[in-house]
């Protein structure tokens, strides 16, 4: 067994460390030397192309245009919108000067103190305020409406505690920011956009969301409602995926975007925004991955089939080779990410360590054994059963196994979150059981005081009020107040 | 008319002007309110978008991976390659802070002095500081080499003059970053990717480039070679659209990057570097276009067809449409991007302006006469050429005609091109035409000096040592010596 397996930390002795091995070994991720910052290795960045390229897809097809907005904000922008100014003009990396010269030594460089900036410019944290200035110019009409651009980008936040993929200061993302002539328009549209997350996590990902609304102190900064999608992650602790933002006319109003509507008068615009970013990679390696590394769905899988021949010398080498590369090309064929892998520098079961570790959904293995008897062996990650099936056929069966894995994953993820959304009145009983992890359905008095307390004591925080579960009458559980509704509350990443 | 258009200014009397204008008003970009950036508009980026994902399958089909490395460098990683330091150590943005807090009056945000880095972090110009010291921890043996990735991202120089696309302060582009076992073999990839661009300026873009190998004084900083793509706009100027660097072991040496070769001992790596980026965009804009506008090779329009019906009532527009429909099916089928413009908010000769200052290659027009006696308008964007055509085989019409275009386009540039090489060896004549613009073949004694007097006489530069001209022997038309190599000199953007 491959050395760098025998080092990955098991779940049950510590969730978090396991995480952060996989991370590293399974090639996706390493820290940077510019604190919480990482790099993005050539693996883990073909998963975030793939995720990307699909995300990209569906944004499209509802008419959202790609743009580019610059990188540096002025400061003046992050105060225009008060409640977005609480939110964003903190932790901040901060550009104050534009030349370097040689030091006097001429050994090193330095700032140069001549060239400071009249106006410190920021590292976007998020568009709002950029792209809010930018529509100025361009929306003068009811007819240039409604405008929907998205932006594919890094963003950067001066996080304190940071952890590859669920918290780096710098982070990419995409942005989407749309510009509406009436508010049910953009209501309608951040809502569409959620479901554009929400099924993208549950088809592409095979990560269950509940979908839902966020309490007023958990509101992007700025927005009149936050949309979210809230996956449990295999400790039961829940990872906040994605969110779409009805931003009313706030933005319109600090940067002072009007239209002239249908009867000439001059309108403000309604706005939303929505994002999902590299965090989505956190949810996927820890919705589904094992003690022996990552398990990828296929449908997001740089490498779907890997296929491992073991033979002695040229002739069988040759012989399986020849027997095999039909399938090789079938599958390709069938648009199949195939891996042969008969090189020689390492042995079989160091890569079949390795493959495991790299999460690839399914393994063939074909030996002298197999030649003779026109079978193969076949192996599928997620439940790490393997079967000896015949030769014959086995193009289909990869393809049917395949689709076979993408919905087993999905299920096994829906059970496991199913099993642990718990109906809790009981406070005591919550603090008690919440620290195990779960969703806690619970009603609660939509007062910040109950918020905050449930923060201090448990830590948790209310994820949403989830539309998938009724809305049924109650007691908030600390205040003892009745309830105005129902919410999931749980620990967090 | 359209009112846009009557504003373009024309090529004759200002092409700088007219090549402003044309950025504005076909919505490829804008100013953005911080200096030298700028806002790339939907349009604009449609076609960097197409240009992005021709150039990835290119690069990946090489068996080059993408991956994703920090924005920000620590400054003392700058100065750690001599020459590197002194070409991109310079008009950089320097990060200096981390934290905003409020105004004493609670008005607005201010640098909190609290939050000052221990070290300044900088934008990065480029990347190979951070890729070769982040190189250092993956590469151990030679069986970790080639290793070959490349990035898409945002890089900020502190520019003075700026102009959207040619020169911006922040810019997108691609870079590659390669290290491998031998000198021959970094050779070979430094002019395997310069060929890349070749072969995708003139086969996409339909831009013609002269590939040659860079002067001392020109060359990438911390580069052995520099090769170059060199394209000539409609004024005579060149501009350099990619590099292709020779880093040799450079940065390995910085940065301690060494490799256990097959017989086990430590080796330093060999380094290549290239990247083209929305300078391209110039490129292409300037090539082709005309005083009516854009003009888009087929294979990187975002609209590659558009179809305007002429009509007069509800009954003949959906004459019309139903008999277009199927056309703009077979069209889509093909691959073919196809808009359908029935929008009645528009006079059709606003339409047909727009369109053309937008550049899409074909258009379409159908109107009642036409409905009658089953024919339709084509025209091509490339010569304005149109003509009445049977409406019957018009989907093969048009594919043909699209591909005429791609050709033709590249054709017209490369004649311009041609007619505008001249041999000069005679310092005089030379002085007097290069105003004009131009590519100059000259001989060259090889040294900055005569580089530096043709500078300072003509602001032209020695753009290349091109590979698709022989060389000859011959005397230095400024110091009478006998030429090291014949050059191409030209005043470039």
């Amino acid at each position: 067994m491959a050395k760098e397996l025998k080092e990955l930390t098991k779940r049950a002795d510590n969730y978090s460390q396991w995480y952060n091995d996989l991370v590293s070994k399974a090639d996706l991720a390493e820290q940077a030397p510019v604190r919480g910052c990482m790099v993005i290795k050539p693996y883990g960045f073909a998963i975030w192309e793939k995720m990307k390229e699909q995300l990209d897809k569906e944004f499209k097809k509802t008419g959202v245009q790609n743009a580019y907005f610059p990188l540096l904000i002025p400061k003046s922008f992050l105060s225009k919108e008060a409640e977005h100014v609480k939110g964003f003009a903190k932790e901040c990396a901060v550009v104050t000067h534009y030349r370097l010269k040689s030091s006097e030594d001429g050994k090193t460089v330095v700032v140069d103190p001549a060239a400071k900036l009249d106006e410190e410019l920021i590292i976007r944290p998020t568009s709002e305020t950029i792209i809010w200035n930018t529509y100025r110019g361009w929306i003068h009409s009811w007819r240039d409406l409604p405008l929907m651009c998205n932006q594919w980008c890094n963003v950067m936040r001066w996080e304190m505690r940071t952890r590859p993929f669920l918290r780096t200061s710098e982070f990419l993302w995409q942005e989407g920011h749309t510009a509406h002539a009436t508010r049910v328009e953009a209501e309608a549209e951040a809502q569409k956009m959620l479901k554009v997350y929400a099924d993208f996590a549950e088809n592409w990902m095979a990560v269950p969301v509940l979908q839902g609304v966020k309490s007023e102190t958990e509101r992007f900064a700025g927005a009149l409602d936050t949309y979210t999608i809230e996956a449990m992650m295999q400790d039961g602790k829940a990872l906040q995926s994605g969110t779409s933002h009805f931003l009313g006319q706030n933005f319109a109003k600090s940067f002072d975007v009007t239209f002239l509507n249908k009867e000439n008068k001059p309108e403000y615009v309604w706005a939303t925004s929505w994002g999902v970013s590299t965090r989505l990679m956190g949810a996927l390696i820890m919705v589904h991955s094992d003690d022996n590394g990552l398990v990828l769905p296929p449908k997001l899988a740089p490498i779907e089939v890997v296929i491992v021949p073991i033979f002695k010398g040229d002739e069988q080498h040759n012989a399986i080779s020849t027997k095999l590369q039909p399938v090789i090309d079938k599958l390709q064929e069938l648009g199949i990410s195939v891996k042969y892998d008969d090189s020689d520098n390492k042995r079989p079961g160091f890569k079949f360590a390795d493959y495991e570790l790299k999460g690839v959904p399914v393994r063939l293995v074909m030996g002298g054994r197999d030649l003779e008897n026109n079978t193969i062996e076949i192996m599928r990650r997620d439940t790490l059963e393997k079967e000896n099936v015949s030769f014959d056929g086995i193009v289909e069966r990869v393809k049917d196994l395949l689709d076979n894995i993408q919905n087993n994953m999905f299920e096994k993820a829906r059970k496991y979150r199913d099993a642990h959304v718990y109906e809790c009145d009981n406070y005591d009983e919550f603090k008690e059981r919440v620290k195990d992890g779960g969703f806690y359905l619970c009603h609660w008095d939509g007062t910040e005081e109950t918020e905050a307390k449930i923060k201090e004591d448990t830590q948790a925080t209310i994820r949403c009020v989830p539309f998938a579960y009724e809305q049924t009458e109650g007691i908030d559980m600390v205040s003892g107040k009745p309830a105005k509704c129902r919410v999931i509350i749980a620990r967090s990443y």
